[in-house]
């Protein structure tokens, strides 16, 4: 009798103690030529405040036992909606003027990911490519395929003028005269503009388990169908329990050649470095090379330890854990 | 003087040495169902042949000198021209009865690399995937837009018949019987034919320098743009000079959620198992594991050791090296 009040204490500490994970969010909002300099206060207050909400949004699911995907998926789509960041509305323009988005998602537990790329019509790219994970035996789709496939799951459908944002078309235009050795007109105020950027996510749920997303608009002026390393599994999104949850933003390409997302579980996993040790290795030492690419990521274990390493002059960039506060940071100081 | 001879010699023995690395050329043509029952001896004979034949191709390339990247391009276009094999002509059907081909190739020492997916006019896929690494900002273009680039470089662009093998189409029409739930046609002759299929080449040239190729028409009946494995790198394609070069074959969704490739290489690079250890944890244990994917791997170090794990029932592979002569084989036993 003992004997099992025993075991039944003992199997209620071990749920407390389960439940007692500390849950964590860890979010980015592009990383590149970001400097105190080129921002004006409101500027930066719009970027603050959008990223303190996008972290309460995906704290709020986890607080309320929500899994980390869940977290990730409603955290993303608030700044796929949000016109200041450049995935989904707000995504930047390719040569021919369209908005061409890419996104992936990644649960840490089982491994399964779903992507989607070069889609032009889906409202939330990062609820296509966990409906492409949940509802496919794929984990891949591109193009009109791929928006045929979330049509058919109900996901939300806007016209292609949706994406359109006066910002981002100036940066095209602005792209363009630069390509024809013109100067870039002064009254397109976007000479300053980044390449490019990203929004992701990386979360832990009280139940331990890990997700990664990340959504973009890819590079403004990109050409021939060009898919960047957001969707790409390993590459711009990764999560496994057995390392972390990463998720990347700066110069797509090469962090496709440095397989960067994976690079970084590799380290944590089988150099047993931790997730700062093992993104300082990629972001600093690997990608920082001559030519070796611009960016940053953020990282996050199972334990809650996270990392936010970058190689440019900003990353817009946050996280919120058990006081509930969302943290944010901008500049490299 | 004396000083100076010697210094002369050294360098002369070291580049002696260097001319002396083993050129090696491994490759696969596809893993999956191939049994001794299921293959008549003309049909062996005929992969026999095939397969000897590109390793010959490859080989004479690195024996005159010319890059890995030369050799694995060489080997891979030949397949790709053989109707034996799923990628280029002989490629497998979509759902609606398209060809949609995906390729990559990557290059160790700079880890360069180049790929396409979804495209259906280019005769070589491969040579497209080389031309977006050599002639292009970009890394992964897809569909319509790595058409037009790969035109626009002088690629040998063909009508979209020209993938049509009668094979193949009696393939997709078994799968679409058994989608509405009615038997395969005996008189198709297909019905043991396997869903998946891929050809793969890795090489190492007398400079000590390793490349990996992947070229697929991926899976048939896939739909909805699906794109697999063969077109991402770290997932189906991956070289680099500090761990080895690695080209996949098998189910592609599990091998981009496991990230199998580049997974392998940082078995290599950060656990310093051998080639054949790194490919059986993977090939084995991780992708083994029920419901994680059939398929199977060639990998190449710069040593010149090599393995080819696969936990299917078979893969159609071989290798060549010193000895100049091609050894293929393509059960399990």
């Amino acid at each position: 009798m003992f004997k099992r009040l025993a075991l039944v204490t003992a199997t209620i500490v071990f749920a407390l103690g389960a439940t007692a994970q500390k849950a964590m969010l860890v979010i980015h909002g592009g990383a590149g030529t970001i400097t105190r300099a080129s921002m004006t206060p409101e500027t930066e207050k719009q970027y603050r405040e959008a990223l303190e909400q996008s972290l309460r949004i995906g704290h709020a699911v986890l607080v309320k036992g929500g899994s980390s995907l869940d977290a990730v998926e409603a955290s993303i789509r608030f700044m796929e909606d949000n016109p200041l960041f450049n995935a989904g509305k707000g995504a930047v323009f390719t040569h021919d003027g369209r908005n061409e988005l890419d996104a992936a998602i990644m649960e840490g537990k089982t491994k399964k990911a779903g992507s989607v790329a070069g889609v032009t019509i889906i409202r939330n790219p990062i609820s296509a490519a966990r409906a492409v994970m949940e509802k496919s035996e794929h984990v891949m789709m591109v193009g009109r395929g791929a928006e045929l496939f979330a049509t058919k799951m109900g996901l939300e459908i806007v016209d292609p003028s949706y994406f359109w944002t006066e910002r981002r078309w100036k940066s095209l235009q602005n792209e363009l005269l630069k390509e024809e050795g013109q100067k870039p007109k002064a009254d397109l105020g976007v000479a300053d503009e980044k390449k490019f950027g990203t929004v992701g996510a990386v979360a832990l749920d009280k139940a331990g388990n890990l997700a990664a997303g990340t959504s973009t608009g890819g590079m403004t002026n990109k050409k021939y169908g060009r898919v960047g390393d957001a969707p790409i599994i390993g590459a711009g999104t990764y999560a496994s329990n057995e390392s972390c949850a990463v998720s990347g933003t700066g110069h797509g390409e090469f962090f496709i050649r440095w397989t960067v997302a994976h690079d970084i579980a590799a380290l944590v996993q089988y150099r047993g470095m931790t997730v700062q040790q093992a993104g300082d290795e990629v972001i600093h030492k690997k990608l920082s090379a001559p030519d070796n690419g611009e960016g940053g990521v953020i990282i996050l274990d199972t334990k809650g330890n996270f990392a936010m390493p970058f190689n440019s002059e900003g990353m817009y960039r946050g996280w919120i854990g058990a006081d509930g506060q969302p943290h944010v940071e901008i500049y490299k100081d």
